[in-house]
């Protein structure tokens, strides 16, 4: 019989042991501050109706983007972003739920693209909401940034430190309608400038949709500042306020790793003030490794109360598997996680061993016993070896005789005759 | 436009807030347990390839059972337990993985079986396994089952206590063959007694099936104990004595709450030894609330390398969900999870208020603003109250002025003016 094959499907990832404890070390880090900024955790079905998931009828089209199958006469499919979720999630809970709703998931989400490095067909990643019926005020814009960088700050020994650039959709709206730009030039203009990084002759290629003259008006954004444009018109001046008490309460809040940067523009149409992206400051090559913004009427196609709110997602995936799978993070800390492995020389002394077992757990020690009770010491001393142990027991005759243990420590190689009450308390000093 | 359904497909959970914050605690609690253990947490992709899922061709018959689909030329589909995916990683890993090898799950599986009553389309699934190269000594059925005991004590607050039930494939393969039965005899033998329970006439039923003389004989395991076969046969001593011996470990670990009935049998067909099963002594009218048991070969489809262990596996959904939607577990400490609302008299106190949001999370304190700054005292108070919060901080000019905090007792209603430091040691005070 031929052997099945033992590797996932191309882009689905898989950890070693040790890569998974850092990501769940990291995981319920960042979940924690969630946590402690009152956000409450939603965990929505990975399968949703595909009419929940798509607008489209062109099956052959979203495919290629999506997980989509059918049961008895039910369409549906794999959830490829936290958003469509949540939005049916708040509009089927209304009136249980208590507004300014805060809320966070962190689940896996899945793409049917064919997969390209670092890029996964199944990942997980971290949405965090504040949502409000009808209205929400745009102090929360800066608390959800905070919180975000206070998420990242908790995993910052692993993956370095961030920073957060900060853009206005209302900025670009106000500028547009000040150079009494048409709907198409505005449009183009807004791609042009979200790719700015990009392109080589930026002022050049605006300058054929919307003219010389405005051309290096916009290029006066970046070349002298935003602020220059205060009192342009009242639009522009209200963007820029909205700006400048956005970034007041970062500070208040001791925060100096923010910055405006009027480029930021995130591609979803949906977004329609504040937009900010992080970046990595330890690992600047890497792309934004989470943004967002702010929204209005989020579950429109779900209700007819309007939801407005601010929102971000952190591609967890993206961020630690790669950083780990290319080694940059240190995992050292991950390998050795067992406190002490008990050892047992002969199965005549198996439940003097399980007891001690039971007593070093009820301390909170990381115990693991080794049962195979026929096996050489040298053995068994390789398996303390092998699985990282601090500490390894031997469980001998003598031992269980005399109501005792022997403890070595596996870095020196001493090796004490010890009291079980002893023996916790040396293991328990770090 | 028509709006789209708000509720999930059915058979797929959608939890409160409040039933989260339960959830995520007992899953919690359940996995430091584990990791105390020192079991790795192995997070398998939920996508398989369809030849490792099944080896069937019969689309119409699996499909009933799961979901599959196909996306360019590979035919894949959504895990149904743990057991297949660890097969295959443990198969693909043989080099790099420390044998025994300890591993647990905390997944999501599905069936693509119509829904019915307590059984979900998705559910959480806790699988834990220690596996080993060749054989693994029957020791580790005692630590595993121990372990889980373990695993269920940290819940018991909210979902009561457990007893374990143990059973012996091994005593029944010697009993049927010191009763010379054919291989039918003891395939219909065996699922006459795993259903004993249900059936009226068990020892007619079993009569037919090997005549009166040796049903009776069984019937006597039963009636006057299995240990009364002791000296029969070499093998039935053999199996008594490693029935002895499994309890004399959970014994010197302080367990007094299992027990051995020989009528376990879990109907899986890849147990060969000890099988277990644990069941709520607070809910007796609940089946199984989990189980397992020995094993041989668990990975022979993905590697000619044999591999032994003891596994089982608690399915969390079916426990937790169940008894939460029947309002069987007291949410009553999941209902408050917030410390302080922070409320703000005007926008002029934003950045005083954020200031002190910022050090009350500093704090550890669970701190959530209401920054819709020109809503009436009233509704921020009422805010307060909905989101269950112990204390509201009422931050005004006069706070801001003099640089302190009002803070509001939401129990008792006694508000006192207070510097942040002494509010912080008020609101630690649980």
């Amino acid at each position: 019989m031929d052997l099945k094959p033992t590797k996932p499907l191309s882009g689905f990832i898989e950890l070693t042991p040790t890569q998974q404890r850092c990501f769940d070390v990291c995981a319920n880090r960042m979940q924690n501050v969630l946590r402690g900024a009152g956000y409450n955790r939603i965990d929505l079905p990975a399968i949703e109706r595909a009419e929940v998931l798509t607008d489209k009828d062109n099956w052959d089209e979203i495919e290629t983007q999506m997980f989509l199958f059918q049961k008895a006469d039910t369409k549906m499919g794999l959830r490829y972003d936290g958003t469509v979720g949540l939005s049916r999630y708040v509009a089927g809970h209304l009136n249980s739920l208590v507004f300014p709703f805060r809320a966070y998931q962190f689940a896996r989400n899945y793409r049917g693209e064919r997969p390209q490095r670092g890029r996964y067909r199944e990942f997980y990643q971290m949405d965090i909401d504040i949502l409000g019926i009808e209205n929400l005020s745009e102090n929360y814009d800066a608390e959800i940034v905070a919180t975000l960088l206070r998420v990242y700050d908790s995993i910052s020994e692993y993956v370095g430190g961030v920073c957060v650039k900060i853009g206005n959709r209302r900025f670009w709206n106000a500028m547009f309608e000040y150079l009494e730009m048409d709907e198409k030039q505005c449009r183009d203009s807004f791609i042009l400038i979200d790719k700015r990084d990009k392109i080589k002759d930026f002022q050049d290629a605006l300058a054929e949709i919307i003219g010389n003259d405005k051309a290096q008006i916009i290029e006066d954004v970046f070349a002298k500042g935003y602020k220059t444009f205060d009192g342009k018109s009242e639009k522009l001046s209200q963007a820029i306020a909205e700006m400048d008490e956005f970034m007041g309460i970062l500070k208040s809040m001791g925060i100096n790793n923010a910055e405006i940067d009027v480029s930021i523009m995130r591609g979803h149409s949906y977004y329609t003030g504040i937009v900010f992206e992080f970046f990595s400051t330890k690992f600047p090559e890497l792309p934004a490794i989470g943004g967002g913004g702010r929204y209005e009427n989020l579950a429109s196609k779900f209700s007819k109360t309007k939801i407005v709110g601010v929102g971000a997602s952190v591609g967890i995936s993206r961020l630690l598997v790669s950083l780990m799978d290319e080694n940059k993070i240190d995992l050292s800390e991950f390998e050795k996680n067992i406190d002490v492995a008990v050892l047992v020389m002969g199965k005549q002394n198996v439940q003097y061993a399980m007891s001690i077992v039971s007593k070093l757990r009820d301390n909170g020690i990381i115990a693991v016993p080794y049962l195979d009770t026929d096996k050489k010491f040298k053995n068994q001393i390789e398996y303390a070896d092998k699985i990282g142990a601090r500490f390894s027991m031997i469980i001998g005759d003598d031992e269980n005789q005399k109501q005792i243990v022997a403890l070595k420590n596996m870095e020196s190689g001493n090796q004490d005759a010890l009291t079980l009450e002893d023996a916790i308390k040396n293991i328990k000093v770090k």
